[in-house]
């Protein structure tokens, strides 16, 4: 039989995945779970965006230019500059979600056994794109204890080597939910400058910021222009995971012309997606209220019910709509699968990712969990009540 | 300014789109060009796959399942096993076109380094997903003589080396419509098994076979089962090349177990495109023989206008949509620019694709183009004209 690659084997699996089969057999049992483990949002999608593609007047499904639709980048272009992000639509490629935008990314500004720094914890995903594309991923630990903002900027100068090609950084962050202040994003120009480095910035919940909280672009720095590269995607803004449709964008020609080759070589992204992400961009701002306003009322809930749990401590989201909470556990790994196999309250569960996944460095983040606050406040508030009873339970 | 990486440099361009910024100049002097450069059919979507679209009942657009909608994957396991393909729902992974299934296949079987065996000329994308993974392509010449035949296995051995992973191949290919015998696939199974090697088969144009000609499938090989990957695609079988749907189809489980952690990383194949791609699977069978009839038709028209013309020899393809002719020029590339740059009849052209973009071996098929026959009678038949008047006053 012949061997599968060693690459292939390395791909990493996702911190969420590995619980799959517990949750499968507990619901097999007929046991309820509350899904606080992964990001997908129970928001409705925009009405116009799903409409657009019930109005698709499709005769021939072809290819779309390899880009995505021209109009879909002029738009999308004028809704970045309204938020200052000065870019035109040569600096847009469609992706097949902002999955594929890091991919993309990565493959252009890296060969094999090249490096990028990247905070940790961090989106699990990104050590699969590192694996496909042959990079290794340096990891530069954020604490708990201040939020998960940037380290400080001499403990990347310490990671960084001739083999580094970029910084990738997740703003708001998933899992943590930090969102960086307008200091962070200079202090880290500064360094890509100084450098020669890129900055790879994740975008996805750039609309999911708090309190009033701006969000700092990295494409907002006009001394940066040749360094930064934005992932962006249409999966949390508008609720629309399963479009797959996100881009990258940057300033910097040559980027956009190598990462455009790897665009034509899988020919285009999807046309209905496109429809619809297009028509979503005409989503009235109350949509974007709503949402953000049910995001921090979760978030408040969640927050307050953990940190009224004895030994529990949690660092208080400023965006996206994840937190890492410390449990009272040794061992969140064998905590959450113990929720699944174990434990039941009138019936119920819930299912947490255990934090150790968003870890690059071995045996991190051990008694942490990432919880998504994606549920409605019924469900968020027995979940709350189900972990308070579980940890008892676990620790008796 | 941070450097590009080389193999972000050494994606290589599409030998297609190397000629678009002439046609755009052409068509910006108002020529009208007949473009039988690009696989894109002209055929009507079956209405029933976009009918499934347009009544969509989706509130919240969810990921779904990374392999792709359980439903689906049962549905198309069933349409595998009445073509004598053997696979059931859980040896499918649904992935946003061959393109996708092309880059698992690869990245799941090789290293940075390993080699994979190509007959050329090829599919010019795989380079750019072999660049992608990091494989070396070792080309193994087919011969316009007879009709690139799959090439003595002598020549598949002497290539072999420790490196080499698998053996690709296009059936029926692109860009040559050759579509290889039972006994030649029968060649190909012993060889793989001998020396434990994959073979992928790209299978995307399968339904295209004609003069009753039977495809054979490298999955129908049950000696096979652990080193066969099939690829397909919706786009040509049911002209949906913008939905974006594919598939990897494998029975070697670790394969499939491998391809999964990629398709995870990536969470899911699009949600509309899965929609149309399922009820496609509910084409009536008049739909095919229909575009069989068509293409058929077309074929002929365009290999005996070929054929007429003088200088020039034709490899009759038997499937695909796709013929290489040779042309009396010392070089096509130049010709298929003068065609767009300086000829017109009647303020008409044409746009070829230079076939030595599909070779790997350099200066290979320099005076071989590929044509597409995917446009209708009238225009076909004014294309040919056209190629004949250009090829007298470009020799002239
Ligand atoms: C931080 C981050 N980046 C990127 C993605 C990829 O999302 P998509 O491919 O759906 O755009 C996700 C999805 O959860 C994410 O959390
Ligand atoms: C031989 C071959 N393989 C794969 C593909 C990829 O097609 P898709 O990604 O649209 O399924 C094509 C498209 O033209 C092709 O010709």
């Amino acid at each position: 039989m012949p061997k599968i690659s060693i690459k292939g084997l390395q791909m990493p699996e996702s911190p969420i995945r590995k619980l799959v089969p517990y949750a499968e057999a507990a619901t097999a049992q007929g046991r309820k779970i509350y899904q606080l483990n992964i990001g997908q949002p129970d928001i409705k999608t925009p009405e116009g965006a799903l409409d657009a593609v019930k109005n698709h007047n499709i005769e021939v499904l072809s290819y779309s230019h390899s880009a995505g639709f021209e109009s879909y980048r002029k738009k999308l272009a004028k809704y970045y500059q309204k938020t200052s992000i000065p870019v035109d639509k040569n600096e847009i490629i469609i992706t097949t979600g902002g999955s594929e935008a890091l991919l993309f990314a990565m493959g252009s500004i890296t060969d094999p056994g090249d490096e990028v720094i990247i905070p940790e914890p961090f989106y699990a995903n990104y050590n699969g794109f590192a694996t496909a594309s042959g990079v290794s991923i340096k990891p530069i630990q954020s604490n708990i204890d201040n939020g998960f903002a940037l380290p400080p900027i001499s403990e990347f100068e310490k990671l960084i080597s001739e083999k580094t090609k970029a910084i990738l950084i997740c703003n708001p962050g998933n899992p943590t939910g930090y969102l960086y202040t307008e200091e962070e994003i200079k202090q880290l120009a500064d360094l890509a400058i100084k450098h020669d480095l890129f900055i790879v910035s994740d975008e996805v919940y750039r609309e999911f910021a708090y309190d009033g909280a701006v969000h700092h672009s990295i494409m907002s720095i006009p001394e940066l222009a040749d360094h930064a590269i934005m992932v962006d995607s249409v999966s949390k803004r508008y609720s629309m995971c399963g479009a797959r449709i996100g881009c990258l964008v940057s300033k910097n020609k040559e980027v956009i012309a190598t990462a455009m080759k790897f665009a034509q070589a899988r020919l285009s992204p999807p046309t209905f997606a496109q429809i619809a992400s297009e028509a979503a961009l005409d989503t009235p701002e109350e949509y974007f209220n709503e949402v953000i306003e049910e995001y921090t009322f979760r978030r408040n809930l969640l927050v307050e019910g953990l940190e009224r749990i004895e030994g529990v401590k949690v660092a208080k989201p400023k965006g996206a709509f994840y937190c890492i909470a410390e449990l009272p556990v040794e061992n969140a790994d064998d905590f959450a699968k113990w929720l699944l196999e174990s434990f039941e309250d009138n019936n119920e569960t819930i299912m947490v990712a255990p934090a150790a996944g968003f870890y690059s460095t071995p045996n991190t983040g051990n008694n942490q969990v990432r919880i998504a606050y994606v549920l409605k406040k019924e469900d968020l508030e027995r979940a709350i009540v189900i972990l308070e009873k579980a940890l008892k339970e676990y620790n008796r």
